[in-house]
């Protein structure tokens, strides 16, 4: 048979073709998302899950009339393939490519930007309110989202609300008991039951008041296309249940659903993951924390570890492996994360509450009601700090310095490497009186030995890591080792002075007055927000001490920084070392 | 009868009387608490509604080695004056007098600070699971919980998680069918089938793997007393759900339970209100935030409004009343009204989404995310800005601007008065191209004649209050007009100039170098956190433009600031009229 989708430029496209051709649309669909993310990378398994139910959804609905929001959106690769983006599809996730996520200022078909979980019900309701409001009866709205994502505190009160509305909305449960890690949670264990049969009569989501109807096989095209074709007239809040299988199509990636979520390259016939450089590499630094903290947990009973979700991305797989009693994955709820680690630390222990930093935004006001208002010693390590790259601005964990460091109580703190992060940990475990965040990038560290033996930090400390005399350089966390480098490349460097300061806050007063006494220009260097960031708390201390020379601040400028390599992100936020080199030359 | 209560100073002093004494203890408690929120006022439906519950716990428990938490704390005063705090009780919410709310460092039977909503189920399971740990099997956990608390995200979050713990903890679900105001949604619906037996086999509550017992009458004593006793020996994750009535005892609050929650000085025996002084006084700002919004929506249609459950204290009540369609009240759920209100305005709409700036940190990843990302218009309208007074630390809106300044995209305001409110929010309903926060305090304006007509005002703009010759004084928000009071009280005040920065993004840069170049001092004052505040922005502003003098930044301090009146958290915070004319006098 010719190939359909190459005919396939938009969703009205796709309604030309007889009923009979969409199960070639989908298997094409299905293979151009392996041949692409093959070699590209992204986002596999959600895709290839959801391939039928994009397909279907295209086809009866009319969109982008009607609304349609992919929660996550990791799901979304096969709409936007049909929705006008197949010949840019492979510049997902690269500079000025196509964004990994749903996002309105890319189609019209995006209804709503995504990227944090959860947030489709509440988005869908507020357009179907509008709808009703605006008198447009005929629209549909549609919101897809996963069975680990629903259960999340947010996705609640959007049904909570949704229920008792009489709007037009379909929420689509994707039920394949999975995120990134497997779903966890007592609403898992009964979506398992009804699926089993073994559930009593009322449906969980017909308490909530929504019509529901399923669980329907989420690869079976054609009965979904009927079910949503009937679902089209049924009035008020309904909720279908399909189940999918992550990874659908690609055997490997059905067999080994954690691995394939986003596999890197591999090979698109067998699956196999591509083996990246047998070159000795440092690890990364989510893997120092996971390897540390068992270490830590295994001479000190009273820590236990808890991540939202993310066992495999924060590496707490560790403990949970090791100390299974001591590790929690609480699934996708930041909230209860925090306020539970705060209960915890009440009854003595020393939680160690993995969370990355763009997902901390979503348990802020517990780390100031909760834990800091009390001062609790909650220890929070924020993983993916800074620019996170080709997950682009709904990931970048850019605001933390600036929303953690106006919290009275709060210890702030971005270690420069390896040692220094596991030193932090080892000192954060001995007993601190006060709460403490440590921030710490994606990727790689810089050592090969970093397994180094335990060494206490002075809680507020700084560290001289060169003497100059004219210029002093001011970095907080791993960005101070990029300085490190600069410098060695810069020949006139007598000039130039590195300080890192692994403490944000507390800082340290009295090496910053050193500093501004002893040099004749400042430059403080940081990987997240320059308002309200590491120099913005510099720029204070200078100010106390009266009156100063101005401050260099470099960090990441006010607007959302696109997707990108991290590498490439740096230059577009100027604190990259060229941007760095080019303003010292300005003063040497 | 004698009087049992006197000799009543902690709950083991209740454990040794006769279980027939305990209705007379009970109706002694009740009194108690009324007799003197009566006249030093406080939070008193609530309480009223939970005297037997309270009883019937601490009789039945081992409290403090049992843990209880109340869940908001609103309820708890019954719970302090039987745990030691009898004699205290009249010094509550003062400053140096105990809290309004259950607080950790001021008694044992605290298990946890309460404040903000939902946080006792996540508080409790952390603790519970700590037990688990340290194998202290017989601790048992309870967390008593409203049902407009218990329909909030965060609490959703932690029974999905405690659910498919083996821990042992009981959720108690006071059921009055209120919070502040009514109760909304689908779980509200739910539950009144539930109690009118309308509700099918299997219960919410059991899906998600809870030993459910109930619904059960609150307010019988004895009933309680033996339920509690059955569920102490019941291992596992339960929940007794529990009806009461909200002001229960004073008939006026049993009829009234909105204006009794927290009534002000009544009349003891009859429950009448006591009127306040007669003389004419300027309106609260939430009034004219409430009428102005009604003005508005009647002539723009695409204005609707939202509130997470605080219609009467956000004053959204106007509009619910005047134009019901276009008013929401989503119930306990911030998150869900911000996304929702994002989702409303990409269909057109202009959402003034009304929230109180404390309660806007539950709500801090869904403005990044959902709304600042996409550049979308939503209006917020933070109400109790600043220090809030007697309801203290949980409840001080003091971190807003620093952690909105650093959001990309969002516009940042502060008016000075009604009338300056009431123009920005005229303005913004005109349609801007991103989304502004408008903060404003608890409290009375200050004019009497708010009402005039609208005027546009240009973003980015400030004003030239008081020139002068060597001090400048910047302010952002209310706090300007005590600054104005303080230039006319002083009387070398030639020297004085005070400039109004309604806008705290985008500063008005221009205003500021022109500042920078006629005086000799600049003064900033906020009523925020001083760490990334406004006078950080005005600062970072002066650092850009080079080498300056020094800047002195009135604001909140780096520590939590207690309860007491605001004028009394303006002089501990050192950012009352006297702090500020001290060191003003200084440099004159």
């Amino acid at each position: 048979m010719d190939p359909l989708l190459a005919h396939i430029d938009s969703p009205k496209d796709l309604k030309k073709l007889s009923k009979d051709l969409l199960a070639q649309v989908a298997r094409e669909l299905r293979e151009f998302i392996i041949d692409i993310v093959a070699t590209k990378e992204g986002h596999l398994g959600a895709s290839l899950g959801v391939v039928e139910l994009t397909v279907a959804l295209h086809y009866v609905f009319n969109t982008p009339y009607d609304k349609l929001i992919w929660d996550v959106g990791h799901q979304a690769y096969g709409h936007k393939i049909i929705t006008g983006r197949k010949d840019l599809f492979e510049t997902n996730r690269q500079l000025n490519g196509i964004s990994g996520f749903p996002k309105m200022s890319e189609s019209e078909y995006d209804a709503f930007g995504t990227g944090h979980s959860s947030t489709s019900i509440s988005a869908i309701l507020g357009m179907a309110l509008a709808s009703k409001l605006k008198g447009e009866h005929q629209r549909q709205h549609i919101a897809v989202i996963g069975d680990a994502s629903i259960a999340s505190g947010m996705a609640f009160e959007g049904l909570n609300h949704a229920g008792v509305t009489d709007t037009n909305i379909l929420i689509i449960l994707n039920d394949n008991a999975i995120g990134i890690d497997p779903s966890v949670g007592a609403l898992k264990k009964y979506l398992t039951n009804v699926k089993k049969g073994t559930a009593k009569d009322e449906n969980i989501f017909e308490c909530l008041n929504f019509n529901y109807s399923g669980p329907l096989g989420g690869h079976d095209l054609y009965g979904l296309i009927s079910e949503l074709e009937r679902l089209k007239s049924v009035p008020g809040p309904k909720l279908l249940h399909v189940i999918t299988t992550k990874g659908k199509g690609l055997q490997k990636a059905e067999e080994n659903q954690v691995a394939y979520h986003a596999p890197g390259k591999f090979d698109k016939t067998t699956g196999e993951l591509l083996k990246k450089s047998d070159r000795p590499e440092p690890l990364k630094y989510q893997d120092v924390f996971g390897h540390t903290l068992v270490e830590l947990a295994k001479n000190n009973e009273r820590i236990v570890g808890i991540t939202p979700a993310m066992p495999t991305g924060s590496s707490l797989k560790y403990l949970m492996e090791a100390i299974p009693d001591r590790a929690f994955d609480v699934g996708i709820a930041e909230q209860h994360a925090v306020t539970m680690a705060a209960g915890m630390a009440t009854a003595g222990l020393v939680p160690f509450c993995n969370i990355y930093s763009t997902f901390l935004q979503r348990a802020y006001d517990q780390v100031i009601h909760d834990v800091a208002l009390q001062n609790i010693p909650v220890v929070f390590c924020l993983d993916r700090a800074g620019l996170v790259g080709q997950d682009g601005p709904t990931h970048h964990g850019v605001f933390d310095i600036a929303h953690l460091r106006c919290i009275p109580n709060m210890i702030l703190c971005a270690p420069l490497n390896e040692v220094e992060l596991r030193n932090i940990m080892y000192t954060a475990q001995l007993g601190l009186e006060n709460p403490i965040a440590i921030r710490y990038p994606r990727g790689r560290g810089v050592l090969l030995d970093w397994q180094r033996p335990f060494e206490k930090i002075a809680i507020g400390t700084s560290f001289e890591i060169k003497k100059g005399r004219k210029i002093a350089i001011l970095s907080s966390g791993t960005i101070g080792n990029n300085i490190t480098e600069l410098l060695t490349a810069i020949k006139n460097d007598e000039a130039l002075g590195h300080y890192h300061f692994p403490f944000i806050k507390p800082l340290d007063k009295k090496r910053i007055q050193q500093v501004l006494e002893s040099y004749d220009h400042i430059v403080t260097v940081e990987d997240g927000s320059a308002i309200g960031g590491f120099g913005s708390g510099i720029l204070d201390v200078a100010n106390d001490l009266g009156p100063y020379k101005s401050i260099k601040l470099f960090g990441i400028p006010d607007k959302f920084i696109t997707h990108g390599t991290q590498e490439e992100l740096y230059r577009l936020a100027q604190i990259d070392m060229q941007s760095i080199k080019n303003y010292i030359e300005t003063l040497l």
